[in-house]
């Protein structure tokens, strides 16, 4: 077979556009799970592109399990994924604003995350493993020494200078042009999303979010009196827009809280064109955005995606992030962009605790300032795309029939739709009693969604654990048995 | 004159009881400023005791003011310190819960604290001059290396293990018998206090609050919508319990949230009888008491005072403190022991900002493990008492005639009241131009009291700043002709 030759997308590198070629033609099944693919030789000449360009095609293309290379034989399909969670159906009577109650499983799926015991599918922490442990200790040590007495002192809101201008640099990236002034550090992200959400809310206060949600964030609505308003959210687009703008009519909202970078738990990332629109939206009804770009750094493409900050145009945008996902989580080094309620938000995180603490934003600050952030993100973006598709396999292998799972375009977590009728949280209390934890579906809505579904993280996932999932894979696919008798 | 021979009382030392006789003498103007009190050997004679007791009786004398050595002559009585403040009248019609609008004034000084270019009187941040520094910092570094996987993850709510057991050992000399896992590590005193504040109250609950009071807790209670009943503190034992009696009769309060330690402002320590009648009031009423005993470490007797917790049976006392007075604002090092309300409180904790940095905490329980800090605490706690005792003099000398000054008991903090007329606020705006801050009286009422009263930092006191403090007085004088033409 012969493949057309490529039509050059500016910006895109060679090799990417290459792999994406033949991830296409994968994804339409021209070429089927175990079909040999073309010799890097051949490629080569049927595109007209030089033999190393095909070899990074083909590097990517084996990170992301869509090919593999077979000892002395060449590349080949990788065997085929579980299909993709089946698009929220989107009903009208489904769109309302709810109470929040998830307090007791989220804390016991937080404090089964520490036990040393389980093996982790819970808990979306970071492979320390994959974080530059040494490096940021080396760098956290050099900077108390040069910096004694302001690394002592309080580093009042908006928080450490030279941190917000390391920051402001990188938001280029992102897509923001935003002067460090207009930064404030915070105790990790979720500090920042709390301190959004509480400075724009009062008790009673609708909050819009995507569902899925992250369950914190459900937490937070809840410690704070508001009602969550879940819009549904799909692997391709992220929320939807349509069920949005039904919501936003038919609702007095307040805010929206949204993940659009690598969403959790689905890895989505909404494409570009939705997020002007989210923003745009939103900006005309002149309800805030909070965006959470925790992930943001993680994806496995070539380009870092921009946030929907990029497209706002008068301050109603919050971004929030932080360094808790590829630098150290135990340092809580987060920040966040208020816009225009930057003032509300500062004097609020003032009077929560003051300050956050200088020396863990100094440390940040150096590592970020002298290199070797963006080396470490490479590394780390690849290896879990490499774990992502790896334990998304073993899931096609081990769990019932009709379970379905997400592919995510970045982060370590996948979402997994298993068939009707097997209970997440009866699983979650087999899985607890054979060593390994996950996160169960209902965790992520607080109108009672998603009880056949659960998310892993991927950041721990070995082939060695291959036995482990599929022990849950079993215990899952006994449940179904369960029903049937 | 003689002095009769003491009655030693058990647990105090000797050369103590000896200072604390000479001082009341002085107090009763037996003594009178000028005078020259008994040399040591003669004293030691007449009370039959060592030289070396009387010596360390006088040295002690000499840090509180109370005499100084003039060469080649013996010891005498120093100048006389301002009166005391005014007790307050307790009046029933203004025991009212009150909204709270100081938000400005507070941003504000809060900002203007962080001006290098101004001598700082305003907020209570320690001398870092006085701190480890170096030694925190040496011990941050080591822990780093030792815990290198540890200094990197989630530190779960309760927090760093290691520091709570240090936590735990010290709180003994408080009177607190608790235990580790009772602690709750936090992002310094002031999100303890928060914490506390949000689990406990909804929107419109009305807090009980010493007048004057923090300013950072009135913040807090508008910050989260309620609303604060200000009950008259008095130097001599602060929150006035008659009246917060007579409150509690009349007002549905939900929380008592009190600095019986070394009041901020006042300085005043509550005495023990007292701090047992008011956790027994509350406990009998069900009314949680939030004690913040940050200054409790830093009192100029012999012995450090008990925490009113010490007295608490079932739970009901929530004690918040930190070590941002004694070692490092900026580590943002702060515990609670919530007490019966600690599930909800660590639920909070984790859904606000998951867990506090683990650097922080490993040091400070290195620091703690390792000693040094009581060697630490006894210096600085020497050096306070004799620069708060030296400001107070100095405002003596300087300040309108009837001005009027607290004696703490503890901390480093100064509350002056000026003649009536004589407005805080214009006096604010008139000392900024001439390079100094102060923390205006209005700021520790939300009921609108104390315009005439201000709060000075001693932290920093030295000799050398008397022409400074000289300049506020005069200033102060100033507006009182205002006033008067």
């Amino acid at each position: 077979m012969t493949v057309p030759i490529l039509a050059k997308t500016p910006g895109t590198p060679l090799y990417v556009e290459v792999a994406e070629r033949i991830a296409a033609l994968v994804e339409q099944q021209t070429f089927r799970p175990g079909d040999r693919v073309p010799s890097i030789r051949s490629l080569s000449r049927q595109l007209q592109v030089s033999i190393n360009t095909v070899k990074e095609a083909y590097g990517l293309l084996e990170d992301r399990r869509v090919i593999e290379a077979r000892p002395q034989s060449g590349y080949y399909v990788c065997s085929r994924l579980p299909e993709l969670p089946r698009d929220p159906r989107i009903e009208a009577r489904e769109i309302e604003p709810t109470g929040v109650s998830i307090a007791e499983l989220a804390d016991r799926v937080m404090r089964d995350s520490e036990r040393a015991d389980l093996v982790q599918f819970g808990c979306a922490i970071p492979n320390p493993e994959l974080l530059p442990v040494a490096r940021i200790g080396r760098m956290l040590a050099q900077e108390v020494r040069r910096h004694a007495q302001e690394h002592v002192a309080y580093s009042m809101p908006p928080g450490c200078a030279r941190l917000r201008t390391e920051i402001a640099k990188r938001l280029l990236v992102s897509g923001c042009t935003v002067r460090p002034g207009e930064i404030l550090t915070t105790t990790g992200c979720s500090e920042a999303v709390f301190l959004a959400l509480q400075a724009l809310c009062r008790p009673g206060d609708t909050v819009v979010v995507e569902s899925p949600v992250y369950f914190n964030f459900l937490q937070q609505i809840q410690a704070l009196g508001l009602r969550a308003l879940e819009i549904p959210a799909t692997q391709k687009e992220g929320m939807s827009l349509e069920a949005l703008r039904y919501a936003l009519d038919h609702n007095r909202v307040r805010v929206c809280l949204a993940i659009p970078n690598f969403h959790n738990p689905l890895g989505s990332c909404m494409p570009e064109e939705r997020k002007r629109e989210l923003v745009a939206l939103l900006a005309e009804r002149g309800i805030p955005l909070i965006e959470d770009d925790i992930h943001g750094d993680l994806g496995f493409g070539s380009e870092r995606p921009r946030a929907a900050k990029a497209w706002d145009r008068d301050g109603n945008v919050i971004l929030c992030s932080s360094f808790s996902k590829t630098v150290a989580p135990g340092y809580r080094v987060g920040w966040m962009v208020p816009g225009r309620y930057q003032a509300q938000i500062e004097r609020l995180k003032m009077v929560t605790n003051i300050a956050s603490p200088a020396p863990t934003q100094l440390a940040l600050a150096a590592l970020l300032a002298n290199g070797g952030y963006d080396q470490h993100l490479r590394r780390i973006r690849r290896i879990y795309a490499r774990q992502v598709a790896g334990m998304a396999e073993a899931i096609g292998r081990h769990f019932p029939a009709e379970t379905r799972v997400t592919r995510p375009e970045g982060g370590n977590l996948l979402w997994v739709e298993m068939p009707e009728g097997i209970d997440a949280l009866r699983l979650y209390a087999r899985a607890m009693r054979h060593g390994m934890t996950f996160a169960p579906g209902p965790l992520f809505s607080a109108a009672g969604r998603f009880r056949n579904c659960l998310r892993l993280n991927a950041a721990f996932w070995t082939p060695e654990l291959e036995g482990t999932l599929a022990t849950l894979g079993r215990l899952a696919g006994e449940m179904q048995g369960d029903r049937a008798s």
